[in-house]
């Protein structure tokens, strides 16, 4: 497989169909469906793999939490509420049904935590486990949030410290930022939403493109796990942070409310696609790796 | 593993969360959701594995047509029609580019001809190829058909020949049953109906379950594929016909109007989950094997 994921989802786009009642196609953390008159509704979809995105030796709890977790941050990113879900799993011959169990309780503790219904699911053999959530969601219209909204001059946030997920097993534990998403899109909406799974830096392009803009951000306010350098917070995957963008007179109603977790990092500029760092010492170059960043 | 597929399903069912918005969930073809005045919603998901579902060998457009046609084949049997979709992909090194090209151009075939869009979708590595589709339909409250509606005295049918198809390879290019079931919906409504993907006799015990009742069904009555013996065409599986059950004034009107295929096989008995076969010389005798038959 030589395409990388990015060009694989985007030449995925061809083969769409829209009907009217989709909003929202490939490209967002979820896509947005007209189904009812004041509601969007919101489908997103994660498959995780064994040896991929969790080990055989990780509790089965935690590997459970996380499959619906990574969907129930998908639909936060969109300013959306979780509300049914259908999962999949491949269970391979080795693999006990009190670990299957496990993953079960792992993911309907995270389900009661949030609101969501598990109404139904598929379940088939498999070389290795493989676990697919499907999660339904929905928005009321006016707090619909997407990429593509940021603008120059716009203020750059992030919900929480960066970097060391796969290594530290937060990316099996983390809360997904639904709490923080429904207060900023009732309190002061923001221009442009995702949740943190590739890296600060690969995630932000992403916005970027979306928004057809820039960025400049500053490593001093990165928040950054223990013992994480700066090019480990932009790179690591797995976060689950929300990552924000809000006109300038909206951050300054953040900033003063402090209702929730939030580190402005930087600055939207006109110039699309150009990310820039602005390093301890007040230098500025560009971040160049796509989802990586070398210094 | 040592649960079988149905216990395990079974067991999930405690772990079920359910929301008000939730009519029926884990145990159906697909859930029922009500976020609308007018119709319910549908959500359904199929995990396709490489050598599991498919073979390597197989012909790619053909994977990908399988992996859509089995979730919309979910929908047609709840009477409903399939609108979105969601695509998760586990993507082996050794697939090349083109080949997951053709799965995608398959499906989207099977998409346009079933007015489906698809959405969104992820994509991840994995050891073996592993397709999942979670389909989102709709079905207007009226035309609502579930498994345990099945009444002593209704007829049973089924809508074409059964049995070979994992060898013939019709697994892999099988009609979903969306035409027929609207016509049944809007024209004689079933008391039950399934799909039959777990073979004949396994599937019809499902709605025996379900309604609480039993069955007699005469095997000379039973539609067969060519070379295909009555065990299996009872217990073959991944057929994706319509099973379905009607009260006898409206199987008349079904026998009169001819308007879609269908083969009356047998009659619902009061006796709760009792399974019984008329041979060809009239003898009449239990099936015993639970998705499978042993005379």
């Amino acid at each position: 497989m030589k395409l990388s994921e990015f060009d694989l989802i985007h030449s995925f786009k061809k083969f769409q169909n829209l009907s009217p009642h989709v909003i929202k196609g490939i490209g967002d953390d979820a896509a947005v469906l007209e189904l009812d008159k004041k509601c969007y509704q919101l489908l997103t979809t994660d498959m995780l793999v064994e040896s991929v995105h969790f080990l055989k030796g990780h509790p089965a709890r935690q590997v459970g939490h996380k499959a619906l977790a990574c969907n129930i941050s998908d639909i936060a990113a969109m300013g959306g509420k979780p509300l049914v879900a259908v999962v999949s799993l491949g269970i391979p011959e080795d693999v006990t049904a009190a670990y299957i169990q496990s993953v079960y309780q792992g993911m309907h503790a995270c389900a009661k935590k949030f609101g969501v219904s598990i109404v139904g699911g598929d379940t088939v053999k498999a070389d290795k486990l493989v676990i697919n959530v499907a999660l339904l969601g929905e928005v009321e219209q006016k707090y619909l949030v997407t990429r593509d909204g940021a603008k120059p001059g716009d203020r750059i946030f992030v919900t929480g410290p960066l970097g060391g997920s796969l290594t530290s097993g937060r990316h099996l534990t983390f809360t997904p930022r639904i709490k923080e998403a429904q207060w900023l899109v009732e309190n002061c909406k923001p221009s442009s939403m995702m949740d943190i799974s590739d890296g600060l830096a690969g995630d932000l392009r992403h916005i970027l493109k979306a928004s057809n803009v820039g960025a400049t951000i500053r490593e001093a306010d990165i928040p950054k796990n223990a013992g994480v350098t700066t090019a480990q917070a932009l790179s690591d995957g797995e976060d689950f942070e929300l990552l924000f963008t809000l006109s300038p007179l909206r951050a300054k109603k953040l900033g003063v409310s402090l209702k929730i977790k939030a580190f402005e990092i930087g600055t939207i500029i006109a110039a699309p696609k150009v990310l820039l760092i602005e390093d301890i010492s007040g230098q500025i170059a560009p971040i160049k790796a796509k989802g990586y960043t070398h210094f």
